[in-house]
């Protein structure tokens, strides 16, 4: 494997640990816990994983012996930065326990285990991915641990490699799926204690005990780099409006922290569209009205941020697509037959009005994506649907009536970006170099003191690493009941951008400004080997919030 | 203005110069030079300017005294990283020469100079703009410098503000025009001199005496970042192909450049396509090829990289082209008179067979982009064709003829990128920052001994700052006649990829194993502060070209 200059200076890089894990540690075990909310169902559902307390590890003086462990790990859905240096935390810490522990990683996620593909994980392998970017090390996929099938067929490998942990580094819905694992094998007495760790770019696993999921401090760093770049270069060039779309699914963590990191004019949160109830015509004037009121004053130039859930959340919007889920489901042969020019006359025709309307509204793209993309279960591809271009294109209609009407004397021309990919696997940042490796680590521990159903949780993260605090946190904590396809089922709460906490509230404070004038900050591409307050700095999110505090 | 922790960081760097640069300069002068074709043509054209030697600078002991000098600094075409970089060594070297020296800068660029937008560049302002990305701190334009009458008002400025020379900061053309504003100003006797310096991320305005245009790094390294990142993707999740276009104008070395930086398993080079004579269909069958060879070792994913300018590059495409907009331009209104879904068809009904066979094997989303977006001047803008989306669909019509004729037993899913504007303006490389502010500093020295038509010139950068060779090179010995919107005119010889130099000769030869296995580089951010072999190296294409000499 060829490597650049970077890597190989990079490879070298020492991750900071919290204090606790530098030598020996001790468990300090708080009360029982209760789920956030529908306690009763939770328990009745997790008998033996419910009300575990939650640890805190801290230094110790005391020399414990613990046999060799032999252990595995799961790199479940999207990448996220820092899943490498996760899998070398682990390997570090097991070795620590013992130097006879060894660690299995199952191949391309869950199917892994299933299929039972696997490779042992030495520490040559190890080595070569230390401080690296990407889950290449054992590969990630999207099948879902679900099924009981599922656990016994997992289980036959397990037990044949001898292993008595599994540590699954996932999302809240890989995690989730974690718990339910670890409830079985406790239930069915496998002797496979089972570990989670928090993973996602989005941002939206976080809680009072999980501070922020790694990979987004990674990921945000590197899009608002190219947000900054293309910024500088907005205003240098002084002509056009660039309208840059985020990757993040649902939430708004990942386009919040961006524009705190780089100001933009505009900024879109879903979940302040939903919130407000704004429809999409809402949307497209609220952008409107700024582009109109720089060109007032000769600035004809301008960013937006947009996060990648954002249609969903608009209620109308909502409305509209689950009608046409609805219609086509029951009218998809009869549409088929209607010639392509006469189908969206043929849709607005059948929608009720107020759909009708909203449909009629879009643009012919965006119209025949909705009506024409459909995933296998016959339901509207909504992520297809480009919205950076769908709201420049709004905008630069809007913009040519409030011409005619006299409310819009200037030039509007757009670009258009997409950013997710080229986030999710960059090499990690400091921050998550450092925190991901101690969540690795802090699984280690809670393998070697038994526990299962726990998640490794490493909080304090805006103070140096040396005053983190490692420990476990019972993932029933974290969950409620939510309807999913139908049912009703135990999942890790999501964390979508919360307009009363101190992130937003600072946004919205400074917005009306950074859309008027243009302050726009260029932070630069992600620096390993300067000063600290280059290198080392978390989020503004994290920031914002332990102010906040 | 709020800075990044980086920015503020940054700010403190000191460029490394040229060892004659950093103190008393002595002038050596070469034998007289030729243009590199036409000589007498471009003799005639620029007789004041024509046949002007070399300039080496070389350190000295013997102390100058200059009079205070007063210059005037533009920003001309797309913005490069280093701009600013440029304008402080120019800035800093006039100091040098005489403290009482003044720099002025005309705004958004060339225009500034006409319409006598300008301020002055005290060392306050230049402070702010060290090292930092962007042309913002005049703006830059497009204006293009051509006529007399362009030439006489910009004088009035000039002689207003007592500017006894001018330094055109710019690509290829805007190099040219200031030649031609030289040689004006000389033969008026307007006392104004006018120097050059190249600037263009796309990598085409060099030769023997120019080794490399400002910015051409820098952008190269931030593409080649998001490309690793890509890549690691790719390989970690193992399901897409990744189809990435990139900036550059007509000439593919920044896709080379980035080929060479990541080793994708394929990148198309526009100069070889019209060498080989390829058709779309070629280069389609190229690319599929290798999905289909690479789906039989079960590798599903892959990177191509595509140069912006690729289209007009295969021969077949520029022949249609041609025909389109002659058709276009004489049967404009019949075709807009066409029903919008019969206009494909008329388009096929009226080409000649040959190209009728090829407008209708586009997709037709590019098809209708062909017959539908002209420019003002009725042409059709081939630089908005999405080519990467092009190319990504023929290859996936492609490979569904190959399934069924049991040639290709793999999946094919498709990501798109364009990478440009995350470049442009992107804070300098350490390369960039020295070699951009050796360059304005050159410049300095050139006015200061009186010079002008000359462009500033630094070479053997791929030897450590100190050892670089800095002078001056006469504008008219890098200059041809060629057609231009059917005029003969003195121009700077467009440097497209040599397919018989060094990089391209490495790329060759390396790709057919980048193609099959997976040899992806992942080269990350641009580092500032670490070791020096991370943070200092040149582009590849520099290595390879050096080595190759």
């Amino acid at each position: 494997m060829k490597k650049s200059a970077l890597q190989t200076a990079r490879a070298a890089y020492r991750p900071k640990l919290p204090k606790a894990l530098q030598g020996q540690v001790s468990v300090k075990e708080g009360a029982p816990t209760e789920s956030v909310a529908d306690q009763a169902d939770i328990q009745k559902l997790f008998p033996n994983t419910y009300g575990m307390p939650v640890l805190s590890f801290e230094p110790s003086s005391e020399t414990k012996n613990y046999p060799a462990i032999t252990a595995g790990v799961i790199l479940s859905g999207g990448q996220a930065p820092g899943g490498h240096n996760v899998i070398a935390g682990l390997f570090d810490g097991l070795k620590a326990v013992n130097p006879d522990s060894r660690l299995y990683g199952f191949l391309l996620g869950p199917a892994g285990l299933i299929e039972h593909n696997y490779i042992e994980l030495t520490a040559d392998i190890i080595d070569e991915y230390r401080n690296t970017g990407g889950f290449d090390i054992i590969g990630s996929g999207r099948t879902k641990l679900e099924t009981v099938e599922q656990f016994d067929k997992g289980l036959e490998i397990l037990k044949k490699l001898g292993i008595q942990a599994l540590v699954i580094i996932g999302g809240d819905d890989s995690n989730t799926n974690a718990c339910v694992l670890a409830e079985y094998y406790k239930k069915i007495d496998a002797g496979v204690q089972v570990i989670g760790c928090p993973k996602t770019i989005d941002g939206d696993l976080k809680n009072e005990m999980i501070e922020t999921s790694f990979g987004f401090d990674t990921a945000c760093k590197v899009y608002s780099e190219v947000i900054g770049n293309i910024q500088r270069d907005c205003n240098s060039a002084k002509k056009y409006w660039h309208f840059i779309k985020l990757m993040g699914r649902s939430a708004s963590h990942i386009a919040l922290e961006c524009a705190l990191q780089t100001q933009p004019n505009i900024c879109i949160i879903s979940e302040e569209v939903e919130e407000k109830n704004m429809s999409l015509d809402d949307v497209v004037k609220y952008i409107a009205d700024i582009v109109a009121a720089r060109a007032a004053e000769g600035n004809n130039f301008g960013t937006v941020l947009i996060p990648e859930g954002l249609i969903e959340f608009i209620p109308a919007m909502k409305k509209l697509i689950a009608e046409l889920n609805d219609f086509l489901a029951h009218n998809g042969a009869e549409f088929a037959a209607v010639a392509k020019e006469e189908q969206r006359q043929y849709i607005i025709d059948h929608l009720t009005p107020e759909n009708a309307a909203i449909y009629a509204s879009l643009p012919e793209g965006v119209a025949r994506q909705l009506s024409l993309d459909r995933d296998p279960h016959g339901n509207v591809q909504v992520s297809l649907i480009e919205t950076e271009k769908l709201l420049s294109e709004m905008v630069g209609k809007k913009l040519a009536d409030m011409k005619k009407a006299g409310e819009f004397k200037g030039k509007f021309s757009a670009q258009h970006h997409f950013f997710g990919y080229e986030g999710r696997c960059a090499a990690p940042s400091n921050f998550d170099a450092d925190y991901c490796y101690s969540l690795g680590y802090t699984a280690s521990v809670l393998i070697a003191e038994g526990k299962t159903g726990y998640m490794s949780s490493v909080r304090r993260t805006t103070l140096p690493a040396e005053e983190w605090i490692a420990g476990g946190v019972p993932v029933t904590m974290m969950m409620n009941m939510e309807r999913r396809h139908g049912e009703m089922k135990p999942v890790i709460q999501k964390a979508l951008v919360r307009l009363d906490a101190a992130p937003f509230r600072y946004f919205a404070s400074q917005r009306d400004v950074w859309a008027k004038e243009t302050c726009y900050v260029y932070p630069g591409p992600i620096q390993y080997f300067g000063p600290t307050e280059v290198c080392d700095p978390t989020t503004k999110t994290l920031v914002l919030e332990a102010e906040g505090k």
